[in-house]
């Protein structure tokens, strides 16, 4: 079976559109790359650019974005809301099908390796490749953001993984790393009360107590005038839907309140409704080698 | 996104592997086709051979099988203990992604009409291509098998759909379909008590009165002393899993009997899984397009 990795490249370009097309078309013309989704922010002033394909497709796609971005985008012009340190700001990749965490971690080493050395951006590796724990949180590696990043780099803590220990003038420095696939998932209640869904996602979410790869807080859905607890699954394999689904409904029904419904927002991998199948139907002795469409695949 | 389709041809040799492994390696010859199963009995004297590929795919390498078939197979000489009326015995075509019942069925008669042409083989169109519905099920058609065929098609009932109004001397006749892909589903049981089984089969069945698209039986699982709903699902977009399952678990409650689990055998579509994830899950709004490996498919 192909190897199947995921990659979304944020680039610190959302309102000049011929620039992020052109990052879209050296994209496109990598061989064996498929791009899935193109969202440019203008408030954000920032374009986050979905791709698939195996590593060297990746490899190849990556480095033909930095070179659009490291040659067109310049941070010390760059506004926009969101925090950002780089003209590529962060390049994760995303393990979906036939390829492992650890194929996706020497994936972020030696496109972060090729990056610093032809376009001289420093690289922090992060998540899942981070080179030490308090390099692991994107929010902790791009906190300071551009304006910040030469001062920061001065921090023996903050030398890069790879590149030079200043950042590139116009381009700054990347966090290119490895994690599992988010899923956002909101669970509706059988309520108007936000109170509940407060409650709710306070319960289940890491920060509070609650599931090791859960975010969550409540929100009131105005025009169905119902709660809604709404989450982040961070690595549905370790902390899966159903049990953050049968979670909030044990905790709902504690204030008689049913779950009405769930929603998935955006797009999901297979192996986390698999998984959800798996567990309600109790399957035994299941494989994910049984689902005829990945067989097929596995011959290809 | 590329159509695939998926077709089971058996033929009626299941003793010479020379002749058999001619059948495949014309299969696997065919452009585009993909051989994900072969299977042989040598009481059954039959093999039942699975593959997957688009229509021009599946319609070069069912012309090529039964150029060996028709070849070197003579039913004439032919003993075994399953049914069996011809050299390939009977041909369904299923869709599985980005292809429809009626694709299949059009499949089916493209198919039929060349095999007729080109080999003088009688075509008998079967389940969903069936040209009447007296031709539905593959057991009425293959009533009477090889040896009665001649008489049987000298009633007008059983003209063939293509092909000559008698059998071929050697090869017989075949039928040729498109059906739903089928799920053999188990549910087991938390007693030894196997008329719980039999009396829960009978009520979730479609010839006692229940399921459309079910078929079941109670058996006993020796090694483990427990009894277990044995059910083949037909059509688990009309008759899905999920509702099933909760049937029989409503069903065994009555004798305060638990579902203790259930199986899988072989191989099932993505979509059975993805109906159960929705069910249970209680998704509002989910479209199979957000399953990730499908979007990406979607771009090939």
């Amino acid at each position: 079976m192909p190897r199947l990795i995921e990659s979304v490249p944020n680039i610190s370009e959302g309102r000049r559109s011929e620039v992020v097309e052109a990052a879209v078309e050296a994209l496109r013309a990598t061989p064996g790359l498929r791009v899935l989704d193109v969202s440019s922010d203008q408030d954000h002033n920032r374009s986050v650019l979905t791709v698939a394909g195996d590593e060297d497709a990746l490899f190849a796609g990556t480095l033909a974005l930095y070179e659009v971005a490291v040659g067109r985008i310049d941070l010390r012009a760059h506004q926009g809301e969101h925090p950002r340190m780089g003209a590529v700001d962060v390049v994760p990749f995303i393990p979906i099908e036939g390829a492992t965490m650890a194929d996706c971690v020497a994936l972020a080493r030696r496109v972060g390796q090729a990056v610093a050395e032809r376009f001289a951006v420093p690289i922090f590796l992060y998540e899942e490749a981070a080179s030490a724990p308090h390099r692991q949180n994107l929010a902790d590696v791009r906190r300071g953001q551009f304006e910040g990043l030469g001062a920061k780099m001065a921090d023996p803590q903050w030398v890069p993984d790879f590149g030079p220990e200043a950042p590139h003038a116009s381009a700054g420095a990347s966090a290119v790393g490895a994690r599992m696939p988010l899923i956002a998932y909101n669970i509706n209640l059988g309520t108007s009360d936000l109170e509940i869904a407060q409650r709710i996602a306070k319960a289940i979410r890491h920060s509070n107590g609650g599931f090791r790869f859960c975010k969550a807080m409540g929100v009131m859905l105005e025009q169905r005038q119902i709660a809604q607890v709404s989450i982040n699954m961070t690595d549905f394999k370790r902390t899966p839907l159903f049990r953050v689904l049968e979670t909030v409904r044990s905790e709902a029904a504690r204030y008689g309140v049913p779950v009405v419904g769930s929603e998935i927002v955006g797009l999901v991998p297979a192996e986390a409704l698999m998984d959800a199948a798996d567990h309600y139907l109790q399957l035994e002795g299941f494989s994910p080698g049984q689902v005829l469409e990945r067989r097929i695949r596995e011959t290809e």
